[in-house]
């Protein structure tokens, strides 16, 4: 790297936390290549009211890092489909963990979906949305300001899967909470990175792993090394692996680091019929339609490096 | 009427304009029985650039009644589904008439939804929603704001059949044209009366009729007559009718007079599945699911009351 | 009628008895104007072992009329969908009656669908298919044979509604109980009429008439009035009526007499899709489409004359 | 292997040849390990003329293997969808190739469905359906004759896929093809074995093993090497494989040396509804759903021993 600083990417956070949209955020806020605008909360793996409190939880975690960040509540339910949630994987609290700060300031009045509609048009081709839980908010900023689209800069989402899902045989649990919001964002044209499962199962969180973060020493380190063994137990018992998946932090990777995963450019639907296939993502893998791709898919990660990537930042924290 | 005044009904007029949108705006602005606290427009019969731009002329042609009543711009699309368009029963511009004032002001900055949920807000309990379009608006409001729902007084929506439908032979147009927002009001347990086709196609603005209109003698009187002899030819060549169905004035009269219709409460559901029935007002004209009503349904209706009411009224306007 | 005898009317007689498809048979076996080649049995109100003995008592209750009527098991499930049943409607037996004959003989061994198959191949352009069920068997015929199509004289089929449905809000109980074979057979071509709820909802069997059946003084009349007293129970309850409707015996009369029903030809598309609609017969009673008709579709009938010609013919039984 | 003759699997072919149909019945009737019953048409890669007679001049390329082998045609189509074919894989007659004999014989008139009733009926629990094309004809015999899936010993298909499919993003074409039927068979409670696309995709036939058929020195070699040099062109130009998939030669090498793949059991659904996903065999390959499993599914594949087995088998032909 020479002198000349690269301004960092500008983005905002959407999520459910969960746990893995925790870590996943203090990952993001603990690295310079990104600037984070704003936090906005959405239904998904728990509640609104607790994903909000969770988002102020994981900002005050942040310390410093996350002082100046604003935080916001978003939609509290689908915007077509039936509520869901992810509590059993995640706990009822969705923060599994015992030495969590209280949230320093309370969420911004703004809902989420005005923000990130604000915050795009003063930053027009500027601002980056990751988001890591269902794509709610995203698609009612999408539809209250359609001049929105095109001053994305780019949606990275953790969701989808281009095999299997873990929330149905068909569909991922991101995808099925919220599909007509997903189908929204899918075709608004929008410029748009997929990190689903196929990817995001390559990234386990095993105990050597969660060790490695205990052993950091800080207080963000251990937080994230008891809600990771609380995530191991669910995923041993469910798949018999020896550790849950990084899901939501690999998609915040990739808006760091996206030479981390493999791409490939691919033609995504979302399913929005109900049944079977409620909420998979239809990935045109052998490129029968012969339609334009509308996303770029991740098909490979980097997964060591990946993981040094985290535990480096992690522990840059308090 | 004795002499102890009752308070006029607080209304929102939302809807497509469509040339019976705009009598049906023409009546509600008319009559002292409703207060319009405003009007949203919203994509449907035409595009919604031209539905804004009609919803400001029809204000204009109201003359001092439409002087004080602030015009929105809403949604430009469906949530979820496809545009789509009647404007070749509407014409081009959705107001086919050739003596039209232009809008006396622009319409205001405001979404029409943030209009719709400040305004509920404000007077709790007291706004009706008379809706005479896809229902868009009001469903991004209702997710925007899920508190609204027990705020809101009720909503009257011209839309939905018992039978058949117009534009599919299964789907009503304005339920086909939004029908996963059909789906949130519906089950939003929002206090609900359907104005349907099945109801709507009794009242035909014959030829009588229009001369009727002709014949009161102001502008608002030979414009709705312009209007309505447009329509007349479409319904002729389409339906072999003798005029058009005065669809959205019947809803504006179901609030100022709802002894003009007769209702029965049953389980109205939306069909949001693809396919033959998309966009479908599912029924339980026999009651046959045991569940309860989320709605009161138009079944009849005092076509000859209601037309003397709608020329009354348009006489009583510039 | 001069003396010049018309040859009767071919038919097979295709149902799910089920009370007012042993009426139903009882009605065609005492008219002259029709033959009847053979009885097909189906799964449908009742089990197809229920349903095949039921056809065996309706014939032994025509006694001589009977007597040469071969009767056929067919499909004892629906092609594709769940298994459905409307015992509550009909009884756990089918033919809630206490003086029931036993049957005479056994059906026959050839399955329902090869019996349609090899009769109207030898009876080409002469059989009319009158079906009263579910049409699973007449579905089966004609995937086996595809030729059989052109070679059908007509199918008249009790099922369907231009409205709403009495086994869900969308669907009448013959279409919902199998919609891919009803599919088959109204995309087939086949010559096709269809008498549906919005027809057969006008003919109530009530108090007056049931009387009238026991006047008759014969067992067939005893037993007609008995199965439609149980059946009246049933609609009192249900619906508030006086009495059940006679779906099935106006098909028949439909055969006999096509006078005593007024017909409108339309494109009818059967819903196969899961969900609300699943087994609605989607009538395009507006033509919007623009599809060539498919079905001739009973919208008017003449009850009392139907009324009269069941009770002459069920008289002419033992 | 002791000197204790173990008899032969007795089984039916049935299936849409298509090129590796004709390749997957010559390695049967080449194989002592099974009995080849009967060979049964069905529509699919090209029309049932082309299907039928293509079974006729396998038989014929087979020589002393197929001359007591009787063949029928099945369904011409679909049991509900639409018909759609797969001649641009196959070409226009299904065989492209130039040195074929004409049939020996015509097809029996028996529908194959009748021939698969009838014979597992005379050898109950012995008879294994190997299935290389759409179900219609399995599904057809299931639902003539209810009694016959317990007396299948079980059922091999080629079709469906754990992952992407190569007819739409979703589905496999012996899926989408006739999806009613696959959900038929898979409902069934049928012992069932899939050999889908995911194991299939591993099995090219590239230009070194097409040398090698040819270097067979006998015709069999010769037709499949042409046969799959067509058939490598396609591949080529629609994925960049150097070969054709022997999608349906596996499924009759799962029938002779199971221990060629590599199986799992799992619940699989078909999806039925209409839309992006018609026709998918939804597996569900992480156990989300809890129920038992209702097929074995092939999820690995020894494709060297695979190959060799096939061409040591082609070399006994003429």
């Amino acid at each position: 790297m020479n002198s000349l600083k690269v301004a960092p990417l500008k983005i905002i956070l959407d999520g459910d936390p969960g746990l893995d949209d925790a870590v996943a955020w203090l990952l993001a806020l603990a690295s310079p290549e990104v600037a984070v605008l704003g936090i906005t909360a959405t239904h998904g793996n728990v509640g609104l009211p607790l994903t909000v409190r969770n988002a102020g939880i994981t900002l005050a975690l942040a310390g410093e890092a996350g002082a100046g960040v604003p935080y916001f509540a978003g939609a509290d339910r689908p915007l077509v489909a039936e509520l869901v949630s992810a509590a059993s994987v995640h706990g009822d609290s969705g923060l599994p963990a015992s030495d969590l700060p209280t949230p320093t300031r309370p969420p911004e009045s703004e809902h989420a979906a005005d923000f990130i509609i604000r915050t795009v048009r003063e930053h027009p081709n500027e601002v980056t949305l990751v988001a890591t839980g269902p794509l709610t908010n995203l698609a009612l900023a999408f539809r209250l300001a359609p001049d929105l689209v095109p001053l994305v800069q780019e949606v990275i989402w953790m969701g989808g899967s281009t095999t299997g899902g873990n929330r149905t045989p068909a569909a991922e649990f991101n995808a099925v909470a919220d599909p007509h919001a997903a189908h929204i964002v899918f075709e608004s044209g929008v410029p748009l990175r997929m990190v689903g499962l196929n990817a995001t199962m390559q990234c386990i969180a095993d105990p050597d792993r969660i060790a490695a973060l205990r052993g950091l020493g800080n207080r963000a380190g251990a937080v994230c090394a008891e809600l990771l063994t609380f995530y191991a137990g669910v995923y041993r018992e469910r798949y018999g692996l020896s550790g849950g998946a990084l899901h939501d932090p690999l998609a915040v990777g990739a808006a760091i680091r996206p030479d981390l995963l493999d791409w490939q450019a691919m033609r995504v639907a979302i399913e929005v019929q109900e049944g079977l296939n409620f909420g998979r993502t239809v990935c045109d893998l052998y490129g029968v339609t012969g339609e334009p791709a509308n996303a770029r898919v991740a098909v490979g990660v980097r997964d060591g490096a990946f993981f040094a990537l985290l535990l480096d930042r992690i522990g840059t924290l308090p």
